[in-house]
């Protein structure tokens, strides 16, 4: 038996980005606090949040002051420096635990993670030379993809080879990076499932959504994904497999792969999904209060969907659209009060209800 | 032609509460960022708010200083001190403005308004003493309510008169205020509609709830309301009517009671309204949203309702029945994030999707 954290209790969170901010208001939403760990000054996440400690996270002092100010500490992000975590760790619960970091931080560490629980995954071979590509590359065969095994995100610190011809270029955009090949998979579409595992080991999964990639960012996701009775079954059997495997607490999102021969998983998050944001209007408890549900030992939300949601990401100039998106029927607005627009930054979602 | 405050303005919020929370979870929604006024410190506004200025409504300079931080000024109850709004208004626009306040201070003022439109309200007598109200209430006769003029709430500052024997201890009651006599109307239920009017003089109004109370506090609201298609339009209309006749910007929430003969005017609040907090889960657009596109020149969201909800508020001990309430499907949990439980007190509430 677990006792939820008490009303006013402090949730630490590290990153201050969109996902801290949604995760502020759904834990505001729970009767809780909020801190966050940002060394960005006037980040999303501080909008609402009750504290915002600016500061590095090489900054020891720091770092102790946080956690002693806090009664449990997640992340928004999954590239929290080991050293932060060590130092974390002595002081308050981290959740999700550090093991699912441990995996999800190196690409060839999830891959083998992944494989040696029996799921699908892309054929991969690790690669930390010119060599290595070329020879990856002989056993995978073109089109392949290289990815560096560390800090990638919305397409940054990937290369496309689809000859041997590319292999020079692509080794050079890895900067001398571990990295891993990855051999194409030939895929309908992608999907996504956004699962919740509590501190009493209950598993609660959102419909899988349905996701549309341009330029490696996430453009738009939409529930419900086209999929059969029985791979809808495959998508939470194994997104419970993995919570269970890492004895995870928390909302981890799973991207998979839809194949004529099954479910090929493409990488696992372990924090709460940019595909997972329809759920604000498709779902009377959405991913992030599910997330701040799991780690504050509360009872999960069931994650029924009671409506059809398409999210769409509003990237760059998307902005520009807001005063006809503001006219439209059925379209929630969710904006991340980041103050320059940039090309490929994310500013906000839309969810449109369809049904 | 109205150009939207720009992302990243300063929404200004007078009070700290449950409202001044709501309304600031939306505002960052848009992308703005919100500062509270409120003397009372750790208030459920400033958990999710950039900014909370502790100080009284007599502190001048504080005054000054909050309205010199932000570019527009709002609030979320309607008995702001005249002599703050005095300060204020020199400084920044006050959305809605003074007159929406000026009659709702009052409830003499409001019932000469709405009478003054043409709209039907309980029959009513200003009484200034004991002789006042014996007059009164042979007038309108008994059964009747006394309440005071100004500052009433929940069921706060109000007696029931039921025979000329309780005219002295009802008038005790009201320690001296001037009050006003109501007679009782034959109502088979109550409803609210909020309503909405923009910068650009447009109207949106969201489907009218049921409302029950309990003790004079609000326990639920129920959309769809019990009402035929001529009572609904004549509720859309007359709300309509109010916010044009006072030229309002925001959003406005009005008390009907449902009669045989018609719709008849209970009163009005020139804010967000409790009744309205089904809108969270029942509309795209919520009526925090909807008055926060308001008086940031925003187009109004069009405030279709996608799902049936049931709105109740949990007061004082039903904080006990969280645990369950957690477990439910389909119930949006609400929570105000106050320190202390205390009987009569609004603590937070749910939403139920019903439909």
């Amino acid at each position: 038996m677990h006792e939820p954290l008490p009303p006013g209790s402090v949730i630490g969170i590290l990153g201050g980005g969109q996902l801290g901010r949604m995760l502020s208001v759904a834990a505001a939403r729970l009767g809780y606090k909020t801190a966050i760990f940002e060394p960005g000054g006037d980040c999303p996440a501080s909008h609402v949040a009750n504290f915002h400690l600016q500061a590095g996270y090489e900054d020891e002092a720091a770092l102790r002051r946080f956690a002693q100010g806090v009664d449990v500490i997640t992340y928004e992000f999954e590239n929290v420096p080991t050293s932060a975590l060590d130092i974390l760790e002595t002081l308050r619960p981290i959740r999700p635990g550090r093991e699912a970091l441990r995996i999800s931080q190196d690409r060839i560490v999830e891959k083998d993670f992944l494989s040696g629980l029996g799921l699908a995954v892309a054929p991969y071979r690790a690669v930390a030379s010119e060599d290595d590509l070329r020879a990856a590359l002989d056993g995978i065969g073109a089109p392949a993809i290289l990815k560096t095994c560390r800090f990638g995100y919305d397409g940054k610190g990937q290369a496309r080879i689809t000859s041997p011809d590319d292999i020079p270029a692509a080794w050079a955009a890895m900067n001398g990076a571990a990295s891993v090949l990855e051999g194409f998979v030939a895929f309908s579409h992608e999907v996504s499932v956004i699962a919740a595992r509590g501190l009493d080991r209950s598993v609660a999964v959102f419909d899988p959504g349905e996701n549309v990639h341009e330029g490696g960012i996430l453009r738009s996701t939409t529930v419900p994904a086209r999929l059969t009775a029985a791979q809808r079954g495959d998508a939470v059997l194994l997104a419970a497999n993995i919570l269970n495997a890492l004895d995870y607490v928390g909302v981890l999102g799973v991207e998979l792969f839809v194949t004529s021969r099954g479910l090929i998983v493409n990488e696992i998050a372990p924090r709460v999904h940019n595909s997972g944001h329809w759920t604000q209007q498709g779902c009377a408890v959405d991913q992030f209060e599910q997330h701040v549900r799991a780690i504050a030992g509360w009872v999960l939300g069931d994650g029924r969907r009671h409506a059809d949601v398409v999210m769409e990401n509003l990237i760059g100039d998307d902005m520009a659209r807001l005063p006809d998106l503001a006219r439209e029927r059925d379209v929630a607005i969710h904006l991340y009060g980041k103050a320059d627009v940039k090309p490929g930054r994310k500013m906000g979602h839309v969810n449109r209800i369809t049904g």
